[in-house]
């Protein structure tokens, strides 16, 4: 394909638990509405969705954080529901809202009916906008792809949008495994197209987000949401054009099941803040690097701080390879780009320190 | 006081971990609007507060489940959030929007100004309703009085309402710990002494329900939750009339911090669905009973799938003293009240059964 040769692949190595001079950390959501420079791009492009669908602004929202701060990847600027989208659900975006869709799945029937887009057709505004940033980013570092998981996916399409209660899926969940299944597996399927038709378009890894496997009881989390996300991980293009591809899975809420998400097979789990990483490296940590996993929130307090957190989380982990920083979730929108600038530059600084 | 005898204790003897005939059971919400005379006495009430400062009109709202279904215990109708309206901060209901104050806490002055509530003053309403549901329950079971924990009353005062990303509250806890500490051991002291107040008044059983806990980091969770909850079971009427009376805590998320919870001193720890019963036995069942801990999504299932939920939950419990039975959450507006039945005969059904 061409793409300029990666000059800085701390991420990469961290994934695949191979030494790195410093920790890297990239940060969720870092493309987005805390930035000022995003938030004036997005109102040139219209909506939410037009800004995913047009490549060069798409493009343009990838790089912003990475003029700004010394981040280790980039993440592709996307949505986790434009699956269901090109599924023909109508995805749109009510003011301060979230998510909806037009048409909510309810019935055995219209889950049937559903067929499993191809990526290079009805998502190829996605894998145009990987390989332009890929080439945009010029090797600077490396270009993350990623997609929400089949269970969470299945939330949105089944609730027709964001949920407390989650009383129309873990309904569907309860009363009627086998055709909740059928959508999972359609979903696993295209998931699995989707990813692996971002990593041909030039993604150097892929994560998958599962936003709401927590709300599952530890039975059904593994029926429902894990089992769709080892097919996944058995899916997936590893190699590509000579270097491996790392998976990383995350599941908010699901420290109580990271052996059961590291036997899956992936590369790196991703974690919340609501489990210490000594713990979890104590668990996983000889199968699987760790991403993570600082308290969003945490970017409210000042300078020291915040530095005094990234220390800590870096001195539990250890000079150990195999840690990626980064949030336990996405970035706040009203967070001070100042403090995760101190963020990221405490992770090089105390990352080299526990590295002497 | 001169209330009439207990009849039926089973749910203080397993609370006490001593042996039962059956599996007692009781579901949070349990007076709700699941309920079609609920919401027809909710309706003579006028506002949901109303209803909560009318001790008739909670009293009868309290029996209501009682008529219907073979519970074992009763449990006071009111709302978590008492304390901080009796503190000033005007508790209001947005239609579909959940619970807000009129004013928020956002500054160390606000803070410091807070009095804290005699309970026999601001919250008599509430005293008052438990010596009514006390004398009309006739002792047919007994009656649970309960509290928010600190910190969940806390992130509704900071933030204003519920929220998801607990912005202010968090912001607070890490950018000025001491204020935070100063509110969360002024709500610490409201609680000793509201819930004193409803055993004197006749609650035989309490619960502390820390809602918000499981959005904490594990040194937050002990810090800023946990500790005030330790408080609280160490300052409570531990005995009355001659009576034990125990003491339940729940962490909605807290799966992860059981052993701590245990801790405290509490005499049963409440689990939500996200965990295995046998698990949480393994690990605390030697100090505590344990409460919980069905998903509440499963009554929108089949009778026969409800039957079989049951089942496993008490046999993965097994034949021992100290288990009673209850959702992992409140139960849901749109359950089908006889879904419920269902599922409380199935309860006693194989808790006697196992005990054979």
């Amino acid at each position: 394909m061409g793409f300029p040769t990666l000059k800085n692949d701390r991420l990469i190595r961290a994934l695949l638990r191979q030494p790195t001079d410093t920790t890297p950390v990239w940060i969720m959501r870092q493309a987005g509405r805390y930035l000022p420079e995003y938030r004036e791009t997005r109102k040139q492009a219209g909506s939410f969705l037009d800004l995913c669908k047009n490549k060069e602004l798409a493009c343009e929202v990838t790089l912003q954080p990475l003029r700004r701060f010394a981040l280790d990847a980039a993440i592709l600027f996307s949505d986790i529901l434009t699956i269901p989208d090109a599924m023909g659900l109508g995805l749109y975006f009510a003011e301060g809202e979230g998510p909806r869709f037009e048409h909510p799945l309810r019935s055995a029937d219209a889950i049937q009916r559903l067929g499993i887009p191809d990526p290079h057709d009805s998502l190829r505004y996605v894998t145009d906008a990987v390989s332009l940033i890929r080439q945009e980013l010029d090797g600077q570092v490396p270009l993350i792809g990623f997609s929400g998981s089949p269970w969470t996916l299945s939330t949105y399409m089944v609730e027709g949008g964001s949920s407390k209660e989650y009383r129309f899926v873990k309904g569907m969940m309860y009363d009627n495994p086998a055709v909740l299944h059928q959508l999972l597996d359609k979903l696993a399927q295209a998931v699995i197209a989707y990813l692996n038709a971002q990593i041909e378009a030039g993604a150097q890894a892929v994560m998958v987000f599962d936003t709401w496997g927590g709300v599952l009881t530890p039975q059904t989390y593994r029926d429902f949401s894990l089992r769709y996300m080892q097919q996944i991980v058995a899916g997936l293009k590893r190699e590509h054009e000579g270097q491996t591809i790392p998976v990383t899975l995350f599941t908010k809420g699901g420290g109580q099941w990271l052996e059961a998400i590291a036997d899956t097979g992936c590369d790196a789990v991703g974690l919340d803040w609501t489990i210490d990483i000594d713990e979890a490296r104590a668990r996983i940590g000889d199968r699987v690097a760790l991403q993570g996993n600082l308290d969003p929130c945490m970017l409210y307090a000042d300078h020291e701080t915040i530095r005094a957190a990234v220390k800590d989380i870096i001195t539990r982990f250890g000079n150990h390879p195999g840690h990626v920083f980064n949030l336990g979730h996405g970035i706040h929108q009203t967070v001070d780009p100042e403090h995760l600038g101190v963020l990221i530059d405490a992770v090089h600084e105390f990352g080299l320190e526990i590295r002497r």
